[in-house]
């Protein structure tokens, strides 16, 4: 998909939500983005997210990766991420796997940026994403940074083209949101487009509100929308080294929520941008040309067995490539929900496809073949499978396509 | 791959083992492969292997799916499979998900099977492949057993065919082993292609032995064997609901196991067919070109750490189409293996390809490029993966082909 596809469909607007501008950032930030020349294309590279307000507040999730990269481990361990004022991003490079060398001059870029924003260093976040394994030259970017000072604006065009690598539509979103006191804004944006895989915090994303939040309340609202929205989506099941969301919220806009209400106002607004960004990352996912929703209910709500069987039928290439050939392959279904409660005995599996009973108790049952094609054939598929059991899981995953393979067979470290 | 590569640099032939004929069966089996017509190509589909011996033993693993198909439930738990005499294989439709009339139509097979070898019903064991949730017409099978009772006889040249889908060789291999009482042999047979992954017991395979075995010692060479060999190979990371494993002893050869030491031999001798057989599986994945052996070292022996980094490298579509590009890149290694010990804090991977190291401590060496990438387009690709520890684990896979996504894509239920 060359462009962001309409999924509206899966972003129902909550209350007192309207859509907004996604270029125009909320009160009290800035951002730029500039080429260092790092990228043979010579786009965009170097971006950075600021907000000018000294008493603003965040909270930042992590890839749990083993070899998480750089970058991930200096603003993790080594910033305050109740206070990242601002985000130093570069795309083309992830600086994952580059050793002692790697931190050194990820702390650089740390110590530059510090400089030029005015702020302590252990309030700048740094993001990389691009290769793995191949060694960063922080002076290229140490030396870009004045210019990037001078990019800096409340327009985020430029911030989200500069944290692009193989994205070929900007992912973006953007709410107001109106409480008692007043308007508040959230924007946010993302970049993909493989190794997508749901995992505590996935991909480079960053969100941005002018609502006044105090820090642990940034840290339950990420907590709570990542639950619900980037950990349920799968492009090819691998978890990156270099995963990072951060939430900013500058307070500019002098509302807070007024009561329990209205922090469930503010929940549902994040929640429905970062769905927004989740469903543009697997709609870019490599070469996917078909989206799938998989909605599961059985198993003991404490066991997570619905959880089991969606992320098994999100990361089955067997199910992925029926969704690519639109075929309403209940078959596969089965088979991907037996293989992840294997060792649990029989289970009986129901399965519809947009709707339509497809398979009761696996097997199939007399259906309308021409319904069920339709609704494998759509642009948003919907896959609806159920068991014994009151427990429930959401995933939404993309196909996998001749496009995938030929991407990742001929791109080379 | 259209014919069995050459396996043999991961075959070291073990003592006393010579490479026998595969199409001729140990002395007291008989076995036999027909059309029943239920293939549009007119292939064979209906095969059995018969233990003529009455005092023979036998062993059988299944898959440990919650979905697993009638055949499979009804041999697993209705059959004695300390003494399966014989197995009634048909092809092309797996019986998998047909509810209750999927049970009847293979009860009516066991029952006619019974009759036409002369044995009592739970000695007769059923195995299906083929298409998932499609109803079995058991009639035309049972209407074909004249003609399979005909065409016994000890090639297996016929039986082999019989099991196939949609394989593009026979996988078969044979042993003969010299003990101190004399000579045995055994004959083994497989079917592939898609759906394989590690799971106690995996696809459909048959071995044959004329030693004289107990049948605990039947399931104790089976289960070792398996661990080594079928649970180590993976093509697609998918559990099959019909995988099934079934070693038959007939004891005619009179020769049995002397001593702990010929009990070595033997599991030796089972272990080099077994293998055989599991290489030409993954060989035979679905639009498969090239195959990787990954060694993993590290990790607490007891803790599989070793066994998580070597699951999710065989598994990683990143890395499957990397070996498709014949590309060495340690970086999608090192991403994999970060996401298998994902939560445990920072680890220190080294990689080589075939012997060239290309990473210490997750960081790119000074390797020999040119030496680096020969090792990579190698047909048999031999990856190292070491970490802090003792734990040891070795997996076998194929890579992600553009042939797999087209296939699997296009074939509808």
């Amino acid at each position: 998909m060359k462009e962001r596809p309409d999924l509206e469909r899966w972003l129902p607007l909550p209350n007192a939500v309207r859509l907004g501008d996604p270029t125009a950032l909320p009160a009290g930030f800035r951002a730029g983005g500039v080429s260092a020349g790092s990228k043979p294309s010579g786009a965009l590279d170097l971006g950075v997210i600021h907000c000018t307000e000294p008493a603003m507040t965040s909270a930042a999730r992590f890839t749990p990766s083993a070899t998480a990269a750089a970058p991930v481990v200096i603003t993790r361990d080594r910033c305050d991420t109740s206070r990242l004022r601002a985000v130093l991003v570069n795309s083309g490079n992830a600086n994952a796997s580059t050793g002692k060398m790697g931190f050194e001059e990820a702390a650089r870029m740390q110590g530059a940026g510090s400089i030029l924003l005015g702020i302590p260093i252990e309030h700048l976040g740094l993001c990389s994403t691009g290769k793995i394994g191949e060694p960063l030259d922080g002076r290229v970017f140490v030396q870009t940074l004045p210019r990037l000072g001078d990019d800096l604006s409340s327009d985020a065009t430029t911030f989200n083209q500069a944290i692009c690598t193989t994205d070929l539509f900007l992912k973006r979103a953007a709410v107001d949101l109106e409480l008692a006191g007043g308007t508040v804004r959230i924007t946010a944006q993302a970049k993909g487009a493989g190794m997508i895989h749901p995992g505590f915090a996935t991909m480079l994303a960053f969100v941005q509100t002018d609502a006044e939040l105090s820090a642990s309340r940034c840290g339950k609202l990420l907590d709570n929308a990542l639950a619900d929205t980037f950990n349920r989506v799968s492009v090819d099941g691998q978890l990156s080294t270099n995963d990072t969301v951060v939430l900013q919220a500058s307070g500019a806009s002098g509302v807070a929520p007024a009561d329990d209400a209205e922090d469930k106002l503010v929940q549902a607004a994040l929640d429905h941008v970062m769905l927004d960004l989740a469903l543009q990352l697997i709609a870019d996912g490599e070469g996917a040309t078909r989206l799938a929703k998989v909605r599961v209910k059985g198993g003991d709500p404490l066991g997570h067995a619905a959880d089991k069987v969606a992320d098994h039928i999100a990361t089955s290439p067997l199910v992925q490539t029926a969704l690519l050939g639109a075929d309403p392959n209940w078959g596969r279904i089965i088979q991907a929900a037996g293989h992840a409660l294997a060792g649990r005995g029989p289970v009986d599996f129901d399965v519809s496809f947009g709707g339509v009973q497809v398979c009761r108790a696996n097997q199939a049952t007399r259906y309308d073949r021409d319904a069920a094609n339709a609704a494998a054939a759509e642009q948003l598929v919907e896959i609806e499978v159920s068991f014994l059991g009151d427990g429930e899981a959401t995933r939404y995953f993309c196909d996998l396509t001749v496009d995938y393979v030929k991407f990742n067979s001929e791109y080379t470290t």
